[in-house]
């Protein structure tokens, strides 16, 4: 199933889009797509609830990010060998995590709004991982697996100053408003079972900046989901970016950042496409 | 006022502490001290709504944190000039910002519970401030000072190994399940309208570790709740640990570190006092 949510920000409704045209609108018994939903074992009951729930055609309505505001959004650092190469980084022994604010979370349409000082505004096509069930000491891989409700494209929007040079800790440049774009979909776990060499892109008007697989992740996501749970407690709902390919701006020489009136397109096989005008500061 | 939350986890009560014997059970007007509480207004209309509530006596019933779950719980590193020193890092330039899970919140004497394989387990008392208003780009200390609904005493427990040995990235050892017990009040910031020299004190079985006062921090919390908004938005509800004064177990020499059995007991003058045992790994 692909789950989306439509309307404006902060009242969407949540549906399950049937095919290019049309989406069967599940708001009438599904409150959203949040925590409780996965927690309740919402997943499993929605192909009866879709069967019986009116169907619409897509018209001009905004689209969401296709989950509720996650409990946290968790991040993977250097989790492309390409990547951490054009960084400077080695490639890490274990899996970097580090966080970016539950309240970044927009739709994948809705624009990417520059902070007050930026001025090193970069991209980063990514891989989200969202949770099913709650997760703790995962013992392994098909644990893991059976943690994960799905799959959604989401770009890990940095500000490489504010990340790197303002005094320690990344999460200080990942968590400024507009800063995860996710969507348009979540695919569920069970219709893309498979995302071990997923085709990733990105481009910044119109130009190829990113291209890449999955298939050259360092930690894949099942390692990546039992490694958390080591750590922390994973909830259903919550986000893991999991990671960017090759291409992102601070790695250009000279490096290349975002302006306002920038548009900045991305995709991943089978999970759709981002389109982002870059806003002018507030 | 002095804010409180009774009753097993998941399902706390908010009360309004009256004295040290007494409370006035709020909780059939106010659903609970949450984001959309801090954010409606809640603690202007909650004079009244005391006046109107019914008393009890504290009895034997669980103390929960003192406020709901936050949308985000922010964190300071080394931002006392001793405790920077007792770590062997320079004084920062700028705040330092980690972050914890959200679930990692308890109450004062629920208890922390050792992460499986962890080995340097830590304690840190810390002044939090409860943000109550959402928080953009603040100009000044004095808009900072009028986002701030009150303070709480926070254990900012840390596994170090897991937080500066196991990949970058301080997150993954400050957020593992109990690592962040609070309460057992909030006092709003009428109450406590100074809280530029509290005394606070971290005891291990009885044994005086940390000795401090806020007045040795490195950025105050206006300073912080100032900083903070130019790079992210703070929601009503989110928690900003403030950092720890020294004698954490790392600085000791040799290290000491936290095992089952471990009473850690702390407090803050006028925020209360909190008792955590040290729990074998699940």
């Amino acid at each position: 199933m692909q789950l989306m949510r439509l309307g404006r920000p902060g009242a969407e409704r949540p549906v399950v889009r049937l095919d290019e045209n049309r989406y069967a609108d599940v708001s009438g018994v599904v409150r959203d797509f949040d925590g409780a939903f996965f927690d309740d074992g919402g997943l499993d009951s929605l192909p009866d609830i879709v069967t019986a729930a009116p169907v619409h055609e897509f018209g001009d309505e905004r689209v969401g990010p296709p989950i509720a505001r996650p409990h946290q959004i968790l991040c993977i650092g250097l989790n492309y060998s390409d990547h951490a190469a054009e960084t400077g980084a080695a490639v890490p022994a274990e899996p970097i995590l580090f966080t970016k604010s539950p309240n970044t979370l927009v739709g994948p349409r809705d624009g990417i709004r520059q902070p007050r000082g930026s001025t090193k505004l970069d991209w980063e096509v990514e891989l989200g991982i969202v949770i099913g069930k709650r997760a703790s000491y995962l013992d392994d891989h098909a644990a893991a697996r059976d943690a994960i409700a799905g799959w959604v494209l989401v770009n890990d929007v940095s500000e490489r100053e504010f990340q790197i040079e303002r005094s320690g800790q990344w999460s200080k440049g990942k968590s400024a408003e507009t800063f995860n774009p996710a969507g348009p979909v979540l695919v569920t776990a069970d219709e893309l079972s498979d995302v071990s060499a997923l085709d990733m892109w990105l481009d910044v008007n119109g130009e190829r900046r990113q291209t890449g697989t999955t298939a050259t992740m360092v930690f894949d996501p099942y390692e990546i989901v039992r490694y958390l749970s080591q750590f922390m407690v994973l909830e259903p709902g919550d986000l893991i970016n999991t990671g960017t390919p090759p291409g992102v701006g601070m790695g250009m020489k000279p490096p290349v950042y975002l302006k306002p009136g920038d548009v900045v397109t991305l995709g991943i096989a089978g999970l759709g496409e981002q389109r982002s005008e870059v806003l002018p500061p507030r």
